[in-house]
């Protein structure tokens, strides 16, 4: 959360507002077009004039190149900054974008006044000059009309949709996911259900579907519907059955059906309220109806929150196997709700927690530390720790997705830590017997003793990570789970290519490694002494 | 047509191939590598040593960027040189780009005895530095291995696989679509069926699903599963039925038993040999099977070479319209073969070239008056008059493409021109009357009546345009069709929004323009005059 950035047309109270948010924030406050003026010594007037606009647009870059380095400060930027893509591209990578807009009459009466505006002479400028810059503003965190408010009004209600109410009073947690074609918004945000229509995008057409399945739309379903209205949104229920066998191609063809009769059109949003099974299903709806509608993910289980709604897949099953029907299809806002786990049974954030686990041990040994010292407020689902817990997951899922968004280059691949054990236990033993997560733990704890076993981790690195997810309560061993069975699975599963099982390991918390071919022995050695029979 | 660039590990041939293609061409040979030495009077070793890897780079790519505004060169570029993206984003916007590789054994034995390779310095280093680059010598027009050839024999084939065996042969027609994410290549050459594998881009899998209809199949199947196989593919072939109705869902359901029956996994590809029909339902398959698969279109169809094999929307039917599902998927490469068409029945080839007519009104006044000049040798088929006005119409969508892949900025817009009445004459006729391309001549010439009507577009234009579509043969008036049936399906057509009729209408020949609201009774007049009934 580095900086706050003000883009907008001249005239919609940049300035003003910017200032205004850095009093509040006691940031400090940067006008670009102040610096490029107190850089040349020339007011912008006389640099159009003199030198012309391509001079000025080139200045201009510059500043915003140096200012974007620094943290915690109000920027407001030029109007026209938005139009080159490297401006865009810094401003989202360093800070929130907040867009002001105002009616053409408004700007008008702010600026006729004024004659510094070398680009506008005349009322129906404002009109041409602002559509043609519209989608330039487009792409932003928020956006508030300032048309009839005073910049205290307009400052106010941008904390309060921050959730910034008090200086230091970070309870929303923002991610910004940076895509080559259409980046997005992750929130993190306690009580966020109740506020969605704050934190929609602003170019969504006002018809919406909701899918989601009965036990959820039941708890939750009424406090998202109301949410969706006060932003004078209709929103249409559409109900699937719980569980994995709604990731099926005729639900598929149910849901077009759906669509069509909740009048979704190019514009209008399908947000999936649910866990992992509604939130590839609904996506998958989104990436192919028209061609393409608006996505929202509202994940309501644990797994969802720190994985299967960020990144993209979505997709249903075939008899054959899972996912082999699906898309590539970033959703256009992540709302996560940390207090929706309450509902949860226990036994699947437990589940859970195990890929919350995975996350610290491959990629932040920040992230397990704080699990060791705080796994028991999480099992207590205390906000003040779920949040930024969940957060801190986003950020990691994120980092690998924007780098590998198609799972083109392997950098998606460390993810899978843990999961080639945890599926062939999942088949092995027939699903049902263990949750997702539960088989995952197992896997941890496999590929961290065969870490072990290989002479790369620290013995003492495992006997935490047992204890650990002990502490949680999920099973590390393999009692009752035949040998054979788990490691005729490993080969077969799909991400084995040409019979060589690829296991991710650990060198130390943080530091994961690909191992491209493991000896047998060894693999059924460490499958026996966590207590796996023949 | 700009340039050939060469791009390529060190060792695989660049420069002695390039010198030989230059020859060969009659084209200045430009070596960046000594491009480099030239302006900087030093030698790369020194560069290297003195100044640094990131100098060279700099330096390199300011090479780059001059030598790449010129044309008719060949270029070869320096090993490194495919790292920079804006490398090579300017060697693909400016040129085709070729790969030479060779074994590591062999680029070893070649580069050892010398002492220039500064990044060189030892077998191993080979492989890996090879590894590393990889990536960035994927996404070429040709791929080559230099093995054990010479360089006289790699010139010659390269000559041969672009179709330019003699100076100045230019039977290949090459137009590169450029996307953010993956650009492809239309390849339009007569015969190029025969020829297939050597079109296929580089990194495919060997099981190849081809999806084609009954009647196409047995036409063209045989030449291309030799061709496939001639180029060590495994082809499977899986036919649909013909027309529309195959678009539709269980149809794709099938075609995903038919996928996984072939073996097809993520990088094998599926090929779509047909017409529209098979083109947009391969695609969907191709979209969405295991998340996406690579998609090659051979359209057979003279409206699927010019338009619809081109843009990436693919899709399927539901009951209650056309393409209501469907994803924006482009394909790996489009190869086209004019010579297809003469097994089509002169009444689709009259019905194809409507919207042959309609490019050349919308976007190119030369592509309308060869027409005109050579309509009689295109309706005859012949290959030097369909190949460029195939490769012309393919230039034509390729360049709104680029512009807005996904629709979202209405560039794609213009392309209905003549497609709102002609859309809703179909309606009105009852599908199955009209060809689409029949009922968007008629549309055509409505727009034209109606740009003469709102006084935009000189009536001798409209009698040329109307002249040319009846020596095609196409119809352009409405005799036993109702005006009040137009009308309403003219209104109820998707494109309407908010009962407005967007008109795409024309001032002059490659001079459209975008009429938001026509009133209604110049457009009954002009359904009138064009022979509607009541």
């Amino acid at each position: 959360m580095n900086n706050i950035v003000l883009v907008g047309f001249m005239g919609t109270g940049k300035s003003s507002v910017g200032q205004e948010l850095a009093r509040r924030l006691q940031w400090p406050f940067i006008d670009t077009d102040a610096e490029v003026e107190r850089e040349t010594g020339l007011s912008i007037p006389d640099i159009f004039r003199h030198y012309g606009e391509g001079y000025f647009r080139k200045k201009e870059q510059d500043i915003i190149q140096r200012v974007m380095q620094g943290k915690r400060q109000v920027i407001a930027t030029g109007g026209g900054a938005v139009i080159k893509k490297e401006n865009r591209q810094l401003f989202r990578s360093h800070g929130i974008v907040i867009c002001l807009r105002a009616d053409p009459e408004v700007i008008w009466d702010r600026v006729r006044e004024k004659d510094d505006r070398p680009l506008l002479q005349g009322r129906e400028q404002v009109a041409k000059l602002l559509a043609e810059r519209e989608l330039f503003y487009r792409d932003v965190d928020l956006t508030l009309d300032t048309s009839h408010k005073a910049p205290e009004e307009v400052g106010r209600t941008i904390l309060a949709q921050l959730g910034w109410q008090k200086k230091g009073d970070f309870s929303l947690q923002l991610i910004r996911v940076n895509l080559p074609i259409a980046g997005y918004n992750i929130f993190v945000r306690p009580g966020i259900l109740s506020r969605v229509a704050l934190y929609l995008p602003g170019e969504l057409g006002k018809r919406v579907l909701v899918i989601s399945d009965n036990k959820v739309s039941s708890l939750y379903g009424p406090v998202l519907f109301s949410a969706l209205k006060e932003g004078n949104y209709q929103p249409t229920l559409k109900r699937v059955a719980e569980g994995e066998g709604a990731k099926e191609l005729s639900v598929v063809a149910d849901l077009y059906q759906a669509s069509l009769s909740a009048g979704i059109e190019r514009h209008c949003p399908i947000i999936a309220l649910g866990g992992g099974v509604v939130g590839d299903l609904a996506g998958f709806v989104a990436a192919t109806f028209m061609r393409g509608v608006p996505f929202i993910q509202i994940p309501t289980t644990l797994l969802a929150q720190v994985d299967s709604s960020i990144g993209g897949k979505v997709g249903v099953n075939l008899p054959q196997g899972k996912n082999l029907v699906g898309s590539f299809y970033q959703p256009r806002a992540v709302l996560i709700d940390p207090t929706l786990l309450q509902s949860l049974p226990p036994r699947e954030v437990r589940a859970g927690l195990a890929e919350v686990v995975k996350y610290g041990l491959v990629f932040s040994p920040e992230l397990y530390h704080l699990l060791e010292r705080e796994v028991d407020r999480f099992l207590a689902l205390d906000p003040h720790i779920t949040t930024p817990v969940i957060a801190e997951c986003c950020r990691l899922k994120t980092a690998l997705v924007e780098r590998d968004e198609r799972e083109e280059y392997g950098h998606r691949m460390l993810l899978n830590f843990g999961h080639n054990i945890g599926h062939a236990v999942e088949r092995a033993s027939g699903y049902g017997t263990f949750r997702h997560g539960e088989a995952v733990a197992i896997g941890i704890a496999a590929a961290c003793y065969l870490s072990v076993k290989l002479g790369l981790l620290n013995p003492d690195i495992f006997d935490r990570v047992k204890g650990l997810l002990e502490r949680i309560g999920l099973s590390t061993h393999l009692y009752g789970i035949n040998i054979n069975a788990v490691y005729g699975n490993l080969i077969y599963d799909k991400k084995a290519r040409e019979q060589k099982i690829p296991f991710i390991l650990l060198k130390d918390l943080g530091k994961p490694v690909i191992f491209e071919d493991v000896p047998r022995e060894i693999i059924t050695a460490v499958l026996k002494d966590l207590g796996a029979g023949k």
